[in-house]
């Protein structure tokens, strides 16, 4: 059986490429990250979601200096309301994040034998994160296969599966309700409250809210409306 | 006045870089790692090192998950003695070692408004890490110029500086001395024991020990001979 690495947030999209990757027989080792984000609150949804799919799962708590001047990781930052979407990079832009957790895949994927790392980036219907690009996800591959004792030994690849790069949000909706995803337990707020109520204000709820109705179908996670 | 991250571990070639990057003016940030190596004893001498030189220095605690597998971090495998020295890529490796730090860098420069990143990466005279090889490190710097805000905006440009990669270890000591560097709080060893003195026989101390021979000066640091 092959084994790989998915990038587990808890939201919309990781929760997808679960199901993906799942239908496709690998043994699954689902990474999560504790970088100090305001919503922590999916990594309990990571959690439930690495469960459903018999997955490997390890939390990786990181120190927070590596991750500053976010909206998603400062107090001092309020997170953008959604008239503001579309407009370039906005602040909830995290520093080389997703270079970090891929690194970290990188590594525990070398240590468990899976060179096939699976991530949510999307580039249609996303925030403006350069690092959720084609160009970025490839020069990481190649640099990838550049790095590991397997790789330059010849004994592996190195692949970055990114499978919903060029689908709208609506799409990776419609895929994962095909592959039965249950979205209740999906977090995608940027502002949760204090139950875990998705704010349906941020970036992150606009899009995601637009993409269950354009599928007709209601979003079954909690929000405080 | 620029601002430079140094990847600083406190061994031998980093310290080297250190007086390389504070002779040429440079706002020194620079970082540290605890990943539960056997020799953390080097943070200490990191610690000293940054001070010397003024610089900001942040430790970063990572969780031992990234790197397992290397005798470096694990008990059951001991550090192979200097009979192997040459023979392949060793156990001391880490998996993606090289990657987790400079993304780390990354993040953390971007941060800061640093980009010019410095690390003491070495291809000659080095114990066959793939992660310390010119096409490494040169896919890495294309990468992260795709990676982050600054770069992809056009304000920034990531550069990442190995100015040891083409020296001789014995070359590399030459220049630290002519810099002044204070090599008896370098720590390079392996497999150091409670006092923290280096055992004289690990690929790391014989690479050294030569090197200081080869410039006719006794290494200063302490040894259990």
């Amino acid at each position: 059986m092959s084994k790989a690495v998915v990038l587990l947030s808890g939201g919309l999209d990781s929760a997808t490429v679960m199901a993906l990757v799942g239908s496709e027989g690998y043994e699954i080792y689902a990474l999560s990250f504790d970088y100090g984000q305001r919503h922590r609150v999916e990594i309990e949804s990571a959690r439930k979601l690495a469960q459903s799919y018999g997955a490997l799962h390890v939390v990786v708590p990181l120190p927070s200096v590596s991750f500053q001047g976010s909206s998603l990781t400062t107090k001092e930052l309020s997170v953008p309301k959604r008239e503001k979407l579309g407009e370039g990079i906005p602040n909830t832009y995290v520093p080389a994040r997703n270079t970090v957790f891929l690194s970290f895949a990188l590594g525990f994927g070398e240590t468990v034998g899976a060179f096939d790392i699976f991530i949510g980036a999307n580039s249609i219907d996303y925030s403006g994160y350069p690092d959720c690009r084609y160009e970025y996800l490839t020069a990481y591959e190649q640099m990838a296969n550049l790095a590991l004792k397997e790789t330059v030994e010849g004994r592996a690849k190195v692949k970055i599966h990114a499978p919903l790069l060029s689908l709208t949000k609506a799409e990776i909706v419609a895929l994962g309700l095909s592959l039965g995803v249950d979205y209740s337990i999906t977090h995608s707020c940027y502002d949760p409250d204090e139950e875990g109520r998705a704010c349906a204000r941020c970036d992150s709820c606009a899009i995601r809210l637009r993409a269950f109705a354009e599928n007709n179908v209601v979003d079954p996670a909690p929000y405080r409306y």
